[in-house]
This record gives structure tokens, sequence and C-alpha cells, in this order.
């Protein structure tokens, strides 16, 4: 099997463009492939909060449940504004769409930097994360984990590509798995705490305090808190992936996840803080947690093993996102257009390939250690959020539909919260290395501004400016075909030259002294009336004598009018290694030429004759 | 400065074929060129005689002088039969060209096989040790080894593609201060030792024999005292770098270069016997020698410091010959005929360049260590000198010219002598590496058999048979244009496409529906008559559309007298980075073209018309 069946076996067979609608995702698919980044947080977000609080003792403890309150009204609050983002703009509504069309381009570049970024960060930390999680139970795999983490993004990469009904299909399978091992666990253990089922608890002592109980803490157990908000934006940026009316299922899908996420992130704080489970290092919160509840069962293995598979399956989320975000903004004209080309199997099959390839250069150049990589995380997804909601309420204002004063308030309340929580991280981790993040932000958002220029400037050269008339053909072709000895390959590209026009002439480039004499008889004896020009080149080189002598032939005749075709025999052997066996002068010539400044390339094309070659 | 600014300036200036005379090398500059492997190896050889004698006690030691003075023999042999084949082949003799004229292409492929990887495993081994006696000296630079091995390669290729005459003058230095400082060294110490001036050597005694004598011990002894007879063929393949006349030039330098090596060699082992100096792993017997002599003293550590110097420099030898060597092989046309190509500098570059690229890689393959590099070693050089001088007895029988019965016995007692050494050599080192070398030389060997018989087919399908009659144009051209839109680039295109021919067709090919409607209107107003054909792609794609409509073409006119052209209009970005902003489809079209089966290959040509963007 050569390569393109490998590949199609990989990704599948090629899509008409008319099953488009077939591929959309059903509610059910379209909850795993969107909610897993955000309902992944839920395994780890109390754990965040905790180890903030817990240094200054129960005092510090004591908060636990008011914070995560707060950040489930935030959740809420967010989410509420993505719900009327979403009934506002049913075609799909990214911070990037929101921001261009209530902020214009600035802001909207910012977001779409800092929503690429961060999906490309999200992949690189889950799976970073999942392969942490795996190499703990075997350690003999951890010097390997950079293999694994590549392993897991082409995985998860070619899946993509087969297309999004198929990833669908496939990754709903772990995401409820999580959502009934680690939801049933939860559950049951709100009703045994309700029932005061659990032996009382041996009160374990609080661990001293080592800080003192201050406003900067308790914003820092916040903030970290706050990681459970990643991944809530990924369903507005999705909605043209679900089933019409694509407005109304993708709201259902918003709030379910929303609730959801709650419910499980509250649960998990109000266990922990019950069961006076404390932070340590050897053993996660959910984990203790787990245990308390199902012991050392059956069930408890399998409430890791989903939480290490949702942890993986996070990045998919981004899969989802990335493409179709870089899409539009690529239609827009500020990435390069090959993003918004449809692929074989009707995704955006650069886009898949770009954050999967980009995604495998971050996990190689931070050795696939999340540590490093998490204070990246997180800076992008609130600068969007921020955007999002405040040109949101521009939008209201705008709009002024029935009740738009609640609305604007609602998105209002978003966008400061949000800007107080992403400057507060982006605070706290500037110096680990949130410098990179808002760095490469900028220089994405200023790029994009450059390719955004250079199109324009395309689009004003191709622009028709006259008046329509018929296009006529150039008054004079020179062809030329340079020929160092005739033989087969050069009588086939010869006969292709004169079919061209009738001014041919044949162009001998004299790289050993008295070869063009040798040449003469034979040509004449082919080539008839063909004019034969024989060049010296002490230097050996072919391209300088050509320049020259095009550069001559404008002098004599005027610029304008004449156009030269340069004809090229060129082999094409059967076997690729071949290749190396012959001088590439087609190539050759090519570069050359590209090489050569404007004003000297008298050349308009280099056609290269192909000649078949048996063995 | 742009890239090829600096090339230029590390290289120079192209030279005229009319200067080949002048950069031949004067007879000093080629002794400096063509000894510096041979005469390097009179640093270590005598080392490696007695690091096996002395296993087995005094009684061995006592061998050192026989053994040495039967090297000195075989080395005289070796060099008379090399003299030999310099006046039977003025025009360059190495073992290639010997086994080529007298014992057919197989042995001469061997030969030239052998001859090449020596010539690879030569720069790597010399360039390493040259490192390792660096790094000795300063041990911080021990773990950059691989980097100062690698930047060593880089500069001695970059000054030999400058050219021959100045690498001469380059290299000449270090060959004569060691000839000075270390024949001066070993001259010295001669005279002292006739004139009974040492202090009466307190006679060590001889450490106890862990090995019995016999006559395995001595042949190893011998053979890894061969070291010394490497290099001595440089010359005869050479012979075309010399000053004419050529083959009496090429004689006197390897006269001298044998006479210098021997009278070297010998004294080493005159002076570490007498002066009763034993191998130790701390210090090279050279450099204890030169202690004793010289006492640690400036001119001491200036004979350390040029022996250095030539140990690196013995790779310059290599890259004198081996792109020699591979143009003659190439010209033949078992290797890529490029390689006979004279470069800008009159040098051949490309096999300059290859040697220099095939040493980096092994030295990164092996890590810059000596150790591992020396078992692949010496096999190579020792199946060339085989070779070599058995093609010579035979050429004495078929010339017969006056003496030639003498010749014949030298060229034969060396023939025998060297494939015994060569067995031995091979025997001891197989299982340590010199399998690889083999394995290496018989792959490399049936290579070049494939890479003619390619050429040979090719040269057999590019033969004029029939009688010369006058080549005609193809009865019928058609021209076809894909056109997604109407602008600027495509009318240039259509411009250019009507001057090749009547028969233009515009091609849309509509991978979003009804896009092919939107531009008709727009087509007639500009192209006029000419016809616009629009093809469905339901699968997105370019290639397959056209690919039946080219077949349908075809099956419509009949094969053999249509030819169809593709033009493609491309867009010329001023900067390297704005081609990625463009659909490449020119260079897609191709390549879509290539893995076409060839029967589907309706397409002649593709002709891309450039339109040069101005920013």
């Amino acid at each position: 099997m050569n390569l393109r069946g490998l590949w199609r076996l990989l990704v599948g067979r090629p899509l008409p463009t008319s099953r488009m609608a077939h591929e959309r995702l059903t509610n059910a698919k379209a909850l795993a492939v969107f909610s897993s980044d955000a309902l992944s947080s839920s395994a780890y977000a109390t754990e965040e909060v905790l180890r903030v609080l817990v240094l200054a003792g129960g005092a510090g403890l004591a908060l636990t449940l008011p914070i995560s309150a707060t950040i489930v009204c935030l959740l809420a609050i967010v989410a509420m504004s993505y719900f009327q983002t979403i009934h506002a703009y049913p075609n799909g509504g990214g911070a990037y769409i929101v921001s261009k069309d209530n902020l214009g381009p600035g802001p909207a570049l910012v977001a779409a930097s800092a929503l690429l970024i961060d999906y490309v960060l999200t992949v690189a930390v889950s799976i970073s994360a999942g392969v942490a999680a795996i190499t703990s139970a075997v350690p003999l795999l951890h010097e390997h984990r950079l293999a694994l983490a590549l392993a897991f993004v082409a995985f998860i990469t070619v899946m993509n590509l087969r297309g999004v009904r198929e990833s669908g299909t496939v990754f709903a399978i772990p995401t409820y798995l999580f959502l009934f091992s680690f939801g049933g666990m939860i559950a049951w253990g709100m009703v045994r705490l309700m029932v005061g089922h659990f032996p009382a608890v041996h009160t374990v002592a609080a661990p001293p305090a080592t800080h003192a109980l201050t406003l900067l803490l308790v914003m820092r157990a916040f903030s970290s808190g706050c990681a459970a908000l990643t991944g809530v934006e990924a369903v507005s940026n999705g909605i043209p992936a679900f089933r019409p009316p694509e407005s109304r299922n993708a709201r259902i899908v918003m709030v379910t996840m929303a609730v959801l996420l709650s419910a499980l992130f509250f649960s998990v704080s109000v266990l922990a803080r019950h069961l006076a489970i404390l932070p340590v290092a050897e053993e996660t919160v959910v984990s203790q947690a787990a245990r308390r509840i199902l012991g050392t069962s059956p069930a408890y293995y399998l409430v890791q093993v989903s939480t290490t598979l949702i942890l993986i399956l996070a990045a998919n989320t981004a899969f989802a996102d990335f493409p179709r975000l870089a899409a539009l903004v690529g239609r827009d004209g500020y990435l390069p257009r090959q993003l918004a080309n449809l692929g074989d199997r009707l995704v955006f099959s650069n886009g898949i390939a770009l954050l999967g390839g980009t995604a495998a250069v971050i996990l190689t150049l931070f050795h696939a250690e999340t540590h490093s990589l998490i204070p990246l995380y997180m800076v992008g997804v609130f600068i969007s959020f921020t955007l999002s909601q405040a040109g949101m309420v521009r939008h209201w204002r705008r709009v002024r539909e029935r009740g738009w004063r609640v609305y604007q308030v609602i998105n209002g309340f978003g966008a400061v919260a949000t800007a107080v929580v992403g400057l507060v991280v982006g605070i706290a981790k500037f110096g680990e290395g949130a410098w990179i993040t808002l760095l490469v932000i900028t220089a994405l958002g200023l790029w994009m501004r450059g390719v955004r220029r250079h199109y324009d400037s395309v689009a004003d050269q191709l622009r028709l400016t006259v008046a329509p008339t018929l296009i006529k053909r150039f008054p004079r072709h020179r062809i030329i075909l340079p020929v160092q000895s005739v033989h087969n390959g050069v009588l086939n590209a010869l006969r292709y030259a004169l079919t061209l026009g009738d001014d041919v002439v044949g162009l001998h480039i004299e790289i050993h002294e008295g070869s063009g004499k040798k040449l003469q008889a034979d040509w004449e004896k082919w080539a008839g009336e063909v004019p034969l020009v024989i060049l010296p080149s002490p230097l050996r080189t072919v391209i300088w004598p050509l320049v020259r002598y095009t550069e001559r032939q404008f002098a004599l005749t005027g610029e304008g009018d004449l156009v030269v075709t340069l004809i090229v025999p060129e082999f094409v052997p059967r076997r690729a290694w071949h290749h190396f066996l012959h001088n590439q002068t087609a190539l050759m010539l090519r570069l050359a030429f590209t090489h050569l400044p404007r004003a000297r390339r008298h050349v308009q094309v280099i056609a290269a004759v192909p000649f078949y070659l048996q063995e």
C-alpha cells in the first residue's frame, strides 16, 4: 500500500459537499465534543482553591464554600452572557465575531489571537496532564512521556481529520463514561452526606497557618479556582457544527454543560469541606473523596480512569473550535486563506493540522511538563471573555431589544468580573511565563494585521479598473530552447516549441569550448531552418548568458509587446531516487530566475516539457 | 548582505575555465596537500606496533625494529608500485582507473567504492583524533567535541570549495611546520644518539609478558603498524592537480613523500627502542620521545601543536582526492553525473560538499569518538591497494615494455603483501566494525552498478535511431486556462494563452455550487469568444475534474496528434513569507500530475504565468 492509500485508510474517503448537513452533530455528541474541556476542570478546580486557602490554616479553609459559590455565580454570569450571545449570533458568535461586530477590528484581532493561542495551550496542557496521570500509575513510561504525548496529539489530530461526526462518535464514549462514573460518585457521596451516613469525621486538625488571611490570598484562591471557567466559550464558537435549528440546540447544550459543571464543581467543594479533605502532594483531592465514598473498589478505579481520559479529551474541544475560528479569521483575510478551505472530509483540515503541529512543537519545547505549561495558560481565555462581554454590552445598546438593560447589566458585570480575574491571573503568573503568552498574543495580532494588509494590496492589484476590452495576444512571442546535445528528449521539446509559435530559436551555451561546432550539424539535420544561437560561458554558468541574451532581444525590439518563453526538456524517471541522477535544469532555472532582480526577468514563462523515461 | 553575498565571501568569485592551468599546484604545495595524510601516520604508527608487542614483554619489544623495517620495505614496494602506476597512467591512475583498465568494471567498482568510503572515514577519523588531542589539553572543551569536529569539517570544506590553489596555500603552512618541528626533533635525537650524547638509559625493566610471542601476535603488530601505509595512494589519484609535466612532478612528490615518511617512521621506532620508551595510556610515544630529546621546552610544545594540526589536516588529503575520484566515476556513469561538473571555483564542488556532508553525518552518528571509528577504517585502503597492484601485474603483461618482468614481480609481491595485510586487518577488526565497512562497500558498489544501468537505459531511450527528418509542430494544441474569478492575474495569463495558439478554453471548476454562473458574464466581457467550460466538483478537488476533462478531449480527437497545455496564473510576491498566503496552485498541480498514472497524464506542459505583486 502506498502513502496515499495509508492516508485514505487513516482519514477515510473524500466526502461530497452535499453531505455537509449530515455531518452535523446531534446534541448528545455536541455535548461530548464541546464540554469535555469545561467538565474536565471539575476534576481539579476545587483542589486549586484549597491549595491556596490551606496556607491560611483553618480560617482560610472556612472560605472554601463561599469562594466556590462565588465562582459558580461567575460561571452562571459567563454562561448567561454566552447564552445571550448564541441568541444574538445564531451563526456562531465567538469572542472574535462579537468583538469585530461591536468593538472593531483591533479588539477582534486581540480576541482571535488570544483564543487561538489558548486553544493550542489547551491541547498541550490537557494532554501533558493526562500523560502525567498515566505515568504516575505506570512510572516505567515516565521517560517516554513526550513520545506518549505526541502519540496522543497525532491520534486526536487524525480522528478530527476524519470529520466532525466520526470524531464526535469516538470521543463521546469517554465523556459519558466520566459523567456517569464521576457524577455518580459525587451524587452517591452527597446522598450519604445528607442522610448522615458517613462515619464521624475525626476532625483532622487544620494545618497551622503559614500565611495571613489577606485579601490578596483570597483573590489568589479565587483566581486559581477560575480554571473552572475555561472552556465555557467553546459552544458559542461551534454553533455551525450543530444540527438545525443550530442556535436553539446550541443553547440547550450550553445550559446543560453549565449546569453539569456547576453541580460537579460545587459538590466536590462541599464534599471536600465536609469530609475534611486537605490538599496533599501524593493524592488528588478528587481521588481522596472517591476513596472515602467508594472505598478502594473497582468503582474507585473506574472514576480514576475516566478522569484521566477526560483530561486528555479536553484537547478535543480545542480541535473542534480552533479550525473553525481560524477559518473565520482566514475568510476575513487576517490569516492565510487556505485555513478557510474545506478539506476532503468537510472539516477545515489545514486548521486541524496547524493546531496539531503547533501543539506538538510546544509539547516538545516544554518536554510535556504540565507545571511549566500551566503559567502560560488561562491568560488568553480571560482576555477573550472580557472582550466578548464588553462587545455584548455595546451590542445591546445598538439593538435595544426588549429587556436590553437587564442583559446589558449582566454582560457588563461579566465583563468587569472576567477583566478583574484576568488581571489577577496575569499579574500572579506574569513572571512564571504569562509574559510569553502576552508577547505571543501581541505578535500574532500584529502579524494578522500584516497579512490583511498584504491581501488588501493584492486585491487592489488584481482589481479590474479599466472598462472591459477584449484581451488580445502578444504581438511577438520568442520561444527559446536551450540545447546541450540533440537527443530524443530535445526533439520532443522542439516539437512542442514549434507548436507554440514560429519564432523558435535553439540556444547552446558553450560550457566546454568548441562544443557548439559539434552540435551545429546535428541540429541542422533535425531542426532545419530553426536558428541555433551559440553563446560562450567561460564561468560555466547557464543562467547569465541566457539573461544577457534576452536583454539584448528586448533592447532590439522594445518592451511591452514581446513575450519570451523558455522551453526546458525534463526527464521524468520512473523511480523517485532517479531524480538525483539527472540535472534538475528546469528546477534550477526556476530558482535562478526567482533570485534575479525583477527588471532582468525577461523570460515570462519557463515551460518544462516532460520526457517520460521507461526505466 | 544576503545569503548569496555571504557565500561569495566564503568561497570567492567564480573563476573562468581559462584559469584552469593557473589553478594547478606547485610541487611544494602538492606535497603539503597530498602527503598530510601519509606523513601524519608517522605520529602514531610506531606506537601501534609497540602496543601489541609489549604484550609479549621484552622478547616482543625486541621485534620492534625488524617489524618497522618490514613495514618500511612494504612501504617502499607500495610506493614503487605507485611510481610505476604514475608513469603508466600519466593522466591520473588511482586504483579505480588501473582496475577498470586491467581487471574490468567489477573490480573497478569495488576499488572505487572502497576508496570513496575510506576517504570519508579518513576525514572522520583524523578530525576526531585531532579534536581528541585538543580536548586532552583543554578538558573544558570535551563536551563540545562534536561541535568542534563539525566546525573543522565545515572549515576544511569551505577552504576546498574556494579552490585547489587557495586551499593548498592555507594548508601548506601546518604541513611544513610539522615537517620542520617534528623532523627537526627526530634528526636532533638521532644525532645525539649517534654521538652517544644521551645519559645512560636506566634500562627500565620491560613489563612482564602477558601473552606468548606467537606468529599471530607478530602479525597483529605488523598489521597495526601498516597504518603507516595509508595515504600513499593519494598522489596517484591527484595527478591532474599538478603543473605540467604532471606525471614527472607527481613522481617527484611521490618519492619525496615516501622517503620522508619512511625516515620519520623508522627514526621514531629507532628512538623509541634505544630510549626504552614504552607505550602508556597517559602520554603518546612521540610525546615521550620529544620530551626526552627536547626537554619540556617551548620546542616540545611546538612539536605537540604541529602534530595535532597535521592530524586534523590529514582530512585535507581526502578532500583533494575524493571529489576527483567521484568525478571520474561519475563521468563513467556509475555515480550521479553532477559529481563531474566543475564548480564556480574550478573544483568539483558537488563532490567536496558530498564528502563534507557525509563525514559530518558519520561524526554525528559516532559522536566524534575516534576509538569507535578506527575499526571501520583501513579495510578499504588495503582492498584498493591490492586491486590496484593486481591490475598493474596485468598491465605489464599487456604492454611488455622494457624491464616488464621486474616491474611485474614488484607489483605482484606488493599485491600479495597488501592482500595478506588487508585480510589480517579485516579479520582482526571484523567484529568491532569492519563488517559495517565491508557491507557498505558492497552496497555502494551494487548501487553504482544500478546507477550505470539507469544511465545506459536513458541513453538508449535518448538515442536518435531513425534517419533525420525535420521536426514538425503538433497538429492540434489545446490550451486550458483554469479560472476561479476574473482578475488582472487571470487576464495576464489569458493574454499569454492566446499567444500560444487559437484553441484556448477557460475552465471553471465549481467548488462552490453556482459559482460558474456568476463568472460567465465577467468572462464574456474580457475573453469574448473564448469558450468557458464549467465543471462541477462535489468533492472540492481541482485535479480530478481536470483529468477527466482532458481524457474526454483525447477520446474525442484521438491520441498522438493532440497536445494539451495548462496555463496557471501564479502570484510572485515580493517577500518570501507571502508565499504562504497564496494557494500554490501551480506547485500543487505539478505535484498532483506527477502522482497520476502515466496513462492519465494528458496535460503535456503546465506553464505558470507569473503575476508580479508590488507589495
